[in-house]
């Protein structure tokens, strides 16, 4: 997971679950992190927080060998936006959700970064243009969105606001393969992004089918669990059809085109997510799994989550990417 | 992967690679399989082809610990469909996908099978209804369309025609389980049945951001394989967003809802692959792999699934399902 030489120094501003997430994913890749979170107590909650789950991190294999208290060194907490943003080389911004948070946290992040640091917004649906039209160095700000959890998902999208400086999308590229993660690079902003774009689709048929009755929830989560999402989690959906035909991708669009464009055409009928049937989909999923475990299951899923990225390591070494 | 012990006989008919893949899920578990292709020496070359990819299954651990030959053992070739049809439980038909090559096998098969022998067709696509309304005995007709191989990956759609009796979904799905199979239902036909909607819902979307040069196709790719991908190799759709919220998927859909919908909104715009489309993807896939070498990565693709199954058994069995 990238150099573990201390030659950087990164801020994360905002500490809850991205954040906290993003100061393991800095620290154990050898940077040292400032942590800071305008709530009183917040920073000193989440390295406590990371305390804890850091030598689980480690019996994981997920800290490249090194020692929970080896990455933990690398950790300190700013009590000041401008003691944070004092020699540093990167912010990862984790702040709510809220257009008018990030636009004042901006403004403030703008004035106080020497001009070069680039200002990354892990924001997973907020435009980097709605909040940083007004700055003087908006060149430097971008969205680099995770996937929860960033320690163990290495998927991050770049999305550029218009005025992005492309130096900017390239060093947050480069930061962030050093540190262990996969950025992918979008070359404008589109609602959603990729990854909700991509999940959204997947939803859109999902909900339609249980609506029309073909089939159970149950049965459509084992439709990907089972089938399709075993090849998604090490080949992407172009790599999987080129190789689905003698003659690669070409071969395949030729002989399914005209399905697949059937299938679009009867898909092309957006409908909301009616109270009916997400009532029924909770109730199913109540059955399966009752409210007061779904802390404990969200725990299961981040430790499956983890032993998968250690085995697609394995099997990356062992036959190859 | 089931009993192992010998205690019924099922008939593959049709034994190009999805009829072998069958017949080593078939015999691994412990059944006798009957094979059977109209070609002259087909079901022999494909007897040889399994003989061949045993040994590779053993030390992949997809025997359940048999050895390869006590596997090959249980799988012998007829002659004659009528030979093929008797004293058997189950046919799985995988004939080419031709509507009239399936309707005269049918009546065949009609006529030969004991009628209460379910007659399982492979076919990706189409409905049972098109190729066995003129049956007398139409009722045990169904689909059960696997997803390639199936030998690695689990997942059977079972799909009944309008007049499929319940009993043989039911006995369909009761042997699928007992050899190892991850089958669902389907409640009535539907185009495409669920698995390739899934993938065609994803695949529009996907075509889609490259044409309108939102990502490339290989930053597309990552997004899945490096991202949402991973978490559908164990978690299906719904179960995903039921543990994105503190509320589980009612307090996602309040929370997303309206996001996902404006979303569907702007994908309900169904394209054709155009010719243009498809050749840059091509070229960006020979780039990427050129055409001489796609045999070989789809080995390479079968043994990363095998891999995969197996590291996802152990998961199972450390962490829980």
């Amino acid at each position: 997971m990238g150099d573990a030489k201390v030659t950087d120094t990164v801020a994360v501003v905002g500490t809850g679950l991205v954040g906290r997430a993003w100061s393991m994913v800095f620290a154990r890749a050898g940077l040292r992190v400032k942590m800071f979170d305008p709530v009183a107590g917040a920073a000193e909650q989440a390295l406590a927080r990371i305390e804890d789950s850091l030598p689980e991190l480690q019996s994981a294999a997920l800290l490249s060998g090194q020692s929970a208290s080896e990455v933990r060194s690398r950790l300190g907490i700013c009590t000041t936006l401008e003691e944070t943003l004092r020699d540093i080389c990167h912010v990862q911004e984790s702040a709510p959700e809220r257009v008018e948070v990030k636009r004042e946290l901006y403004a403030r992040m703008d004035t106080l970064a020497d001009p070069e640091v680039v200002l990354a917004s892990s924001t997973s649906g907020i435009p980097a243009s709605d909040f940083t039209a007004e700055l003087r160095h908006r060149h430097r700000c971008l969205v680099a969105h995770p996937i929860n959890p960033p320690h163990i998902i290495p998927l991050v999208e770049l999305v550029p606001a218009p005025w992005t400086d492309p130096d900017s999308v390239e060093r947050t590229h480069a930061l962030l393969l050093r540190v262990g993660q996969r950025p992918i690079r979008l070359h404008h902003e589109v609602k959603g992004f990729v990854v909700n774009r991509l999940q959204g689709a997947l939803l859109s048929e999902a909900f339609r089918l249980v609506e029309d009755g073909v089939c159970s929830s149950a049965d459509l989560d084992s439709a990907i669990a089972d089938g399709l999402g075993l090849r998604w989690s090490f080949m992407g959906p172009f790599e999987t059809i080129d190789l689905n035909s003698a003659s690669g991708i070409k071969g395949y669009c030729e002989m399914l085109g005209d399905l697949y464009y059937e299938l679009a055409r009867e898909q092309a009928d957006p409908r909301r997510w009616s109270a009916a049937l997400v009532e029924a989909l909770d109730q199913q999923r109540r059955a399966a799994l009752p409210l007061a475990a779904l802390q404990e299951r969200s725990q299961w899923r981040d430790k499956r989550l983890a032993r998968l990225v250690v085995d697609k390591q394995r099997a990356d070494d062992d036959l190859g990417t």
